[in-house]
């Protein structure tokens, strides 16, 4: 379990949710705890239960899908409405129902607002944070209030924003965050406003956006002004401008500030977690950001080439393995012979430095056309052999495929494909029909090969996505597709790349059989 | 002209230029220099001549082509080499003939640096900084000064790195630019620096990378230290992680600062140069830009939308008008009627009560079956033309299609569609080929109607997305694709869902065509 005493508090599955674009399902959010717990967060906001019905099934789901090591699950949720107990709130029940060992209240804590989005009074408002705080404590769950608009909130009624302060901690809220939640604060003011606030003698924390391109530095500010709860969201997810980047706040300071936040070995791991995260989400990762961005350490050296080849660190803020990034990752994720050595170690291969040296170059102009190996992983292991073994080992070769899909008139969308293989001497013909293009060829691929080999029956297709790299040209863009398959003792994921959908389809589909032949033991001709 | 007492400075076509994937042609210089002249800039620096035919052309071309209202041209060079008169060197020639006002010369202020990378010695450094300024300064330019590697340089030898500034501001130069070059500095500590530097009495500048992802926080930070000159790139272009946004800078300073830096009408007109920017540079827009996104005042949480209907002050943390940007509102899962309304109003449309409730329950509906509108503003349109007008109007009507891929024995992949469509009264059967089925479909889709809607011409689809909803059956998946559209005045966004991906993307395409109609002014049958 993370450590206590300074809070790195993850919002990507509620706030960053409210990105434009960003739609995840529940299995997309368990997705994303676990990495974010892989990178050692200490809290995991997973969404507002009660709210919204997908939520409520992502706390359900948790209970017995997740099994975090550092972090620990926070429900989002109101305080009580205007006019109820908080034992009598439906919303408040489904807080505490959550199993959700935090509630994270959010308040307002601008009497505007509280007027005009509450429609209630400023002391009841009050009462509100004092009852549902005192409610869910004694209810035995641990308690932060979000004080929503705090800064703008305290321009326009200091005595008030600061009464919310004092009201929830008295209450028994263990974290007050202070939200600038329209984010129009820089740096300086926001310190002072935090300084003012400290004055309540309440654990302070900070929630920032970045509408004026500082939730980073605002983060820092309030840190550095004595708050020890930092909120943000993974890759600067969120709403507008997104939310403070939580990467870059616990890399500034772990690295650049001595705090001591998450473990060595997983900031070692963060660059490979925030690409793990765009491929769950579906947002195109930003190569420019900070520390994880495929950008972040390249440089189109020529003046300075050599100088940077005697001393590297004269050219770079800080090594970049301390994050898991590369100064030579312009076209590679996986570039540098060190970490194809490890990848192939883990594998059971031992590679001579010239199977290495070729396979990191295999590596890098393969991912110069779009493919990825980080999430693909039976590719790299099947281009490993190839690369060790001489030729790839062929259990079947293909002649020809053709998918037909058709809407008739007055019918529905029939999907239908034909496949022509070679394999064990012979020459197969196979059909199959599907719901959609894919899974008609994987229908008939298994019809042509199950005869031959039938383990194949086990082998499922259990995920699909697609990426379309280049999307400047409409449908003539490259696609990648991702596709993750599983037999009865396991689950591995294979990549193909083509302008055309299907053909990038195809290559992972073939990829995806071979390698669960091979699982199965069988070495191909 | 601007300004002098404060110096708005924009490297886009120099340090901008350095970021990955960005490529300038001269004539692409010339496009940008006029679009940051439209924004009140004081200097626009173009390049470096003599280092760089390219960048000799555009100062050659700039004397004639370029009419600037506001900014003044600076040619960016380094000091003179070891060993030789600036008068002699030839690339201080190339910065003389130029005919730019302004030179802005680096010079290293890291004493690693000078023995590194120049190889010189310490006093050589002086004396190429003084000779090469007294030289230019001479023959009637302007000098800056850009400090490369300041901030570490200071950390290694603060001495030798105030004398660098001594020595310039002696020999002429009118401003010191205190450059972060490697990007790794947080604001208090900059801070502290420049305040140190200050000491000297020059006049500073101030030059931030994005590293820490606080480079527009520490220019504001060396602006409150004292700085009198800010340095940026359109976009925050920049190698690495970029560079400090000038567009957030400028938008900061003088939105929450009070400085005077460019004329209100022409800050209005940011966000118009931002994206025009990006259609010169070819970089997709970052949509979460602050001030200039298209997202930056885009909001989703349908709860407050009846309080922002109400005061929409309280949750913009400026009026987006000021930089020529607008509120939008978001349709997604969380909405309620109000949301619903609200879109409808910026669309143009009144909604009865009745008219939103039947549309909030068809978006909902539609949402929980794996729609998305917020992404897709036409087909929330299309959806709300049917809630207010019964039947949507139609401009053609679809029998059938069939889309074939296919990979033949020994040959190439190719994608075929055929369509057999109703328009005007008449039976159209057409045949499209393309790159993959989609690209196919759309082509056969062209060829049936183009003849009767001439207009069709002038539409191209320009981004093409998928995503697989419930990646949990393989590719059973519900499948989700959003097209991009545009014409000569705009673009707009469709959304198809299917389990079947051609099926979806179908229906992404026929709203695509259906919406592009609409805007060319064919209401239909």
């Amino acid at each position: 379990m993370a450590d206590d005493r300074f809070h790195v508090y993850d919002t990507t599955l509620r706030d960053g949710a409210q990105q434009e674009g960003l739609n995840l399902t529940v299995a997309d959010k368990l997705t994303v705890a676990r990495h974010l717990d892989g990178l050692g967060v200490g809290f995991i906001e997973g969404g507002w239960p009660g709210a919204n019905p997908k939520d409520t099934e992502f706390f359900r789901r948790a209970r017995t899908e997740l099994d975090l090591k550092h972090a620990q699950l926070a429900a989002f949720g109101a305080t009580r409405r205007a006019g109820v107990k908080a034992a009598d709130d439906p919303l408040v029940a489904a807080l505490r129902e959550s199993g959700a060992p935090v509630v994270t209240l959010v308040a307002k804590s601008h009497d505007r607002h509280v007027e005009l989005a509450l429609r209630t009074t400023l002391t009841e408002n009050l009462a509100m944070i004092r009852d549902t705080v005192s409610h869910l404590r004694a209810e035995g769950q641990r308690v932060f209030l979000d004080a929503e608009h705090f800064f703008d909130g305290y321009k326009s009624n200091p005595a008030y924003a600061l009464e919310v302060i004092r009201t929830a901690a008295e209450a028994g809220a263990d974290v007050i965050a202070l939200c600038d939640t329209n984010g129009g604060m820089l740096p300086d003011e926001l310190a002072d406003v935090v300084l003012a606030a400290a004055g309540t003698q309440a654990r302070l924390g900070i929630h920032c956006h970045d509408d004026t391109g500082c939730a980073v530095a605002n983060t820092l500010a309030a840190v550095r002004a004595g708050v020890t709860h930092v909120q943000g969201c993974a890759n600067g997810y969120g709403e507008r401008s997104g939310n403070a980047n939580l990467f870059t706040v616990v890399a500034n300071l772990q690295l650049k500030r001595g705090f001591d936040l998450v473990p060595r070995e997983a900031l070692a791991d963060m660059t490979r977690i925030a690409h793990a995260i765009t491929e769950v989400t579906n947002v195109t990762p930003n190569s420019h950001q900070p520390y994880v961005g495929v950008s972040a350490f390249a440089h189109k050296a020529g003046l300075h080439a050599s100088a940077i080849k005697v001393d590297p660190n004269l050219y770079q803020h800080i090594d970049p393995a301390e994050v898991g990034n590369d100064m030579r990752m312009l076209v590679s994720d996986m570039a540098g012979r060190a970490s194809v050595e490890l990848k192939g170690r883990e594998l059971g291969y031992t590679l001579s430095p010239q199977d290495s040296r070729e396979l990191v170059e295999r590596v890098k102009d393969l991912e110069s056309q779009g493919y990825t190996f980080e999430a693909a992983d039976a590719s790299f292991e099947l281009l490993l052999r190839d690369t060790v073994g001489g030729d790839r080992r062929r259990h079947f070769s293909v002649e020809s495929w053709r998918v037909i899909v058709e809407r008739p008139a007055g019918g529905d969308v029939v999907s239908e494909a034909t496949v022509k293989l070679h394999a064990k001497g012979e020459r197969i013909v196979a059909t199959g029909e599907g719901n959609g293009p894919v899974n008609a060829l994987d229908k008939a691929v298994r019809q042509a090969l199950e005869r031959l080999y039938p383990e194949l029956a086990r082998l499922e297709l259990t995920d699909f996505k697609v990426r379309i790299l280049e999307g400047t040209h409409g449908t003539q863009a490259i696609t990648r597709v991702l596709i993750t398959s599983s037999d009865d003792t396991g689950e591995w994921s294979t990549v193909g790349v083509d302008e055309n959908i299907i053909e990038a389809s195809w290559q992972a589909l073939e990829q995806a059989v071979t390698y669960g032949l091979l699982r199965a033991g069988h070495e191909g001709d």
